[in-house]
């Protein structure tokens, strides 16, 4: 039977490349078309040294595929995407424009209007943990941003159960690749080497994103939550602690209490392949190159709080891998299929 | 005049050899011992090459001196300073023994009895911002824990003023000199490198000291704090990020409570020379060797929340700066004699 | 048709636990044994989180395999072979046990007497672009070091065409997982991070491997080797910058001689599917995770040095990986079955 | 009695603002005057928060100073620093403008005609261990590159004495902080943490004074050498290690030969107060912060062939601390005063 054939729209940032890499492995799908802007007209493998045994040029339009990733900036997604859902194409966008329902949320959170408002209730949010019957269907995939994979996989079992109280803190540590393959400051090597520091302390883009999927979980329950990002410095990974009240009488008191939380996470996760209830607090290095989440929820006995910690990979479950798994979902595969690899450690 | 001759028992930790550093810089104070157990007999220089311009000898007692620095670990360091102490010298203890006032929470929490309950009394909690006036004539510091220094020096000044309510999330993250310089897996440099973890969550060492200090400041109000920290892929530096509700009515909507909480800040620690309250959000890289605090408060609008994020190499202004601070103090010399240097960037 | 069975002795280290991976995503081969000293009984899972998927619990003693890899350090990796090499168990030995032809080399380097000097001309080194038909039918195989895989594959095409003079230096610059798991002064963190340093300049125990497979190819030529060995603040990666006089007369003058040099070197490594020539100067990250050695010659015109840049991931193509591709010769399986992952980048 | 006035041009490198720490703690010079181009009417704390203390607005142009230092790009320099030599400033240039003495070096290994040829035999190359006697009264000091600084100090003794043949590989590894502040995919964190790679493979720009100052110590021999730089992830620091044959009768055999080697650089460099000659192999963190180079010679007996390490911190020794050190004797100041800070480790 004949592969897929699938596009990268803008192969040339972290979450392309890694796209690229997963797909290159993936034993179903072929990809035959990846673009990029000042990249045009040369070879992937001359760009990608890592890539050279894939025989492909990095050309400015996609050609036809039979499914497209975008991995554009936002607003330049939406508007290169628009053309392709009216030609039939199914797609997953790895930027931010068809995350959020609420088309007034782009100017305040993007500072640009929406071009197809009316799209964004026929995207589908693509965390197949939480929407994995919605997502097989769909044409138009909005991939969830890398730290609320974390933040959402890490309270979603009991925000959903009501086991906590709506006052939550979220504190994440990414890896630098994070904020992409584009030159800045910030992302100088001597500036962060050695170095750690919060940033977006006047509210992130992904905030929303969390808002709005814990909101769906619980709707009589609107979740007032800080989230405070950091940059650490390392190349991968995003660390998230998440921290919350535990609602009164939603759990036994001591150790009993913890082996129900820990049992709600595991029954809640039971038939996601990729999410790993743990029972020591996990690393980031144990999710280096693959896709699963790492989930270990504690409690805080002296003051009565849950304290959730989650691991990932921000360019594999944050961007690439989890792009993938929403592919495997869309083609009716097996979710797992070409995201097998076992962490790359130490 | 004479110098003051200082000594270190057990110079050979990270403390130990960076209490060194700064004394061999001190222009008033001489110093004239190092012990160690191990290394004794060897040259200072020979086990530490950074240090080879010192004509010192390691030692395993110490030799006479005008006053001494404890950086052995906890136990053994109440046991070795209980007899300086009664010959009158006058002594900073880095270690932990005399930190807690409630001689109940050694075994509590550190698994011993303490072998002097009576000067626990005695001793003063080494934190210059908070207990200027008992340094300057005690006969034993304990010098504070690096984590608690920061967490600290970036809750006090709104706990004081009852700015928040008690319900407050220190969350951690530390480089991982701050583990020592004993050999462990955890602080292998294949298994640190590229990774991010949580550890203590049953709750760690410090959480007590940072109930102490907070819970003296706003006698009636027990903080109630979860604490987790946080190893992360640098040697030197402590970021803390602090939540805690901000009290009804305490500040001003808006703009303008940011600048009453600004405001607020600056002057808490108005007359202390090592704490800046800084405009922007701090990078641990801007106290790389030097013994400042750097501290910024925020208001996360959309919650009510004080967000508080604080900056110090834990070190110096978390261990070996700070007891030289707490010396100065005690000597009457000027706080800051020795302790001048500006951070190392990049 | 029933998998190879294989056992790996001594899983617990670097090199161990790494070849548990690659062998956990083989395809032709099952990972059914593998041993430790002091992790006996616990599950693999438990001690490496990023292989709970494995089933496996670590057991003192192997049990019955087709297969053995033998990860032990030296001497007791001799020890523990022996009687499976009795049994007639095909191992590969990733110790330096039977690297040496020279019994009496081993008193020398490594500070003991061989246990079974007869073997060590049966036993074949296994590097399979110099060794690949006598790979194929050996029982023992002696995985080479990671040093000296870099080295010889930059420096064999050249050596074995007589292009360059005999002295030769190799100047080497490892990541710290080359020194294993083993807990030590020189691989703790806050030691290594922000350092480089060179190390065994009195002579390391790699050089008579370097020395032994070129004197091989050039058997009238003894090469004159200096070897140095640098630790770098990374985990994964060997980069070997390795210099030699260009012989008079043996290639042409200005940019002719250098394609000359490219073509011999992508002459000798046609046939070698982990071997890449490149057209630009490595970096070891272009091989993280990987089986690859890239290899990039260059000539020094103002000074007539050949100058070899190459790149391995030293727990990969400098031990685990390898010893995967020599046990898939061994085999008559296909040399890259399982080894085809792409290195993860960035 | 007044302090000299000093001014920094560009102070917004990395160069220029080290130069600021450095100078701001030094007893005799006061910094007066910093420029920048795009940074032009910022405080100098705003955009350096280390520097926050010092109260210093960034300008256009240099205001009066009695003493300048450039840290502009070459060519810029020698523009901008030919009007201030004619106002009689004294002036310490960290580009590379003044330290060839072949005007035509210039347009081959820089890309410019030099503005003021003239200039070129005036100005004094600025390495105190070799030209300290005509440092002290000259108007403009070529301040040496990172990488010549190193290697120069590393090969100086044993080239002038004439114990090594000409034939020399310098192989040097550097910290990234060495490739400036200005932004490039090349020092983009994800790029360079966890990797290692050579550059300049085709020759870099430091060759030639490495040449020039080697020949000058030995007329009649003058040297062939290959210089190799790489690039590690790290920030501050480079290690060179540095290959040449003994000449032969030059040093006797075994232990002996290794005395008179240690013996000769000792001597060399008795009345150096910045190189250390040491009894290991040294490390750069060692070094870290600085202004020291630690220098190791030791004999590849195998080979004949003497190998010498050394190490500085790139900004300090290799920049920014060696300009202070020209100004110190140009000053009349011991050439310590202001340098004497102890490496800050780990």
């Amino acid at each position: 039977m004949a592969k897929t054939r699938a596009g990268i729209i803008n192969v040339t940032g972290y979450a392309g490349v890694e796209l690229a890499r997963l797909l290159a492995q993936h034993p179903e799908v072929e990809l035959t078309s990846v673009t990029g802007r000042s990249a045009a007209g040369q070879k992937l493998g001359d760009v990608f040294p890592h890539l050279a045994d894939m025989n492909l040029t990095i050309t400015s339009e996609l050609e036809e595929v039979d499914f497209a990733f975008s991995a554009m900036p936002h607003m330049d997604s939406a508007k290169g995407i628009i053309p392709l859902l009216e030609k039939g194409v199914r797609v997953v966008d790895i930027s931010a424009d068809f995350r959020l329902h609420d088309a007034a949320a782009y100017p305040q959170w993007y500072g640009f209007n929406h071009p197809a408002p009316e799209m964004l209730e026929k995207a589908v949010y693509g965390l197949p943990e939480l929407h994995h019957a919605s997502i097989a269907p769909a044409q138009l995939i909005a991939n969830p941003g890398c730290y609320p994979t974390g933040a959402i996989l890490a309270l979603a079992p009991a925000f959903r159960e009501g086991i906590i109280e709506p006052g939550i803190i979220v504190d994440s540590k990414s890896g630098v690749s994070g904020a992409g393959r584009s030159l800045s400051l910030k992302t100088h090597f001597s500036e962060v080497s050695e170095d750690v520091s919060a940033y977006a302390l006047e509210g992130h883009r992904h905030l929303p994103e969390i808002v709005q999927e814990l909101s769906l979980l619980h709707p009589g329950q609107p979740p007032q939550i800080t989230f405070t990002p950091h940059l650490i410095p390392m190349t991968r990974g995003i660390l998230t602690t998440a921290y919350a009240p535990i609602a009164a009488g939603k759990l036994a008191a001591g150790e009993k209490g913890a082996e129900e939380l820990a049992s709600l996470y595991r029954e809640f996760y039971r038939d996601a392949p990729f999410v790993r209830v743990t029972p020591a607090p996990p690393h980031t290095k144990h999710t280096w190159g693959n896709n699963f989440c790492l989930v270990h929820p504690t409690i805080d006995r002296r003051t009565g709080r849950l304290v959730v910690i989650s691991c990932i990979d921000n360019l594999v479950k944050g961007a690439a891998g989890q792009a993938v798994q929403n592919m495997n979902l869309m083609l009716g595969l097996p979710e797992t299929t070409g995201l097998q690899a076992i962490a790359v450690y130490p």
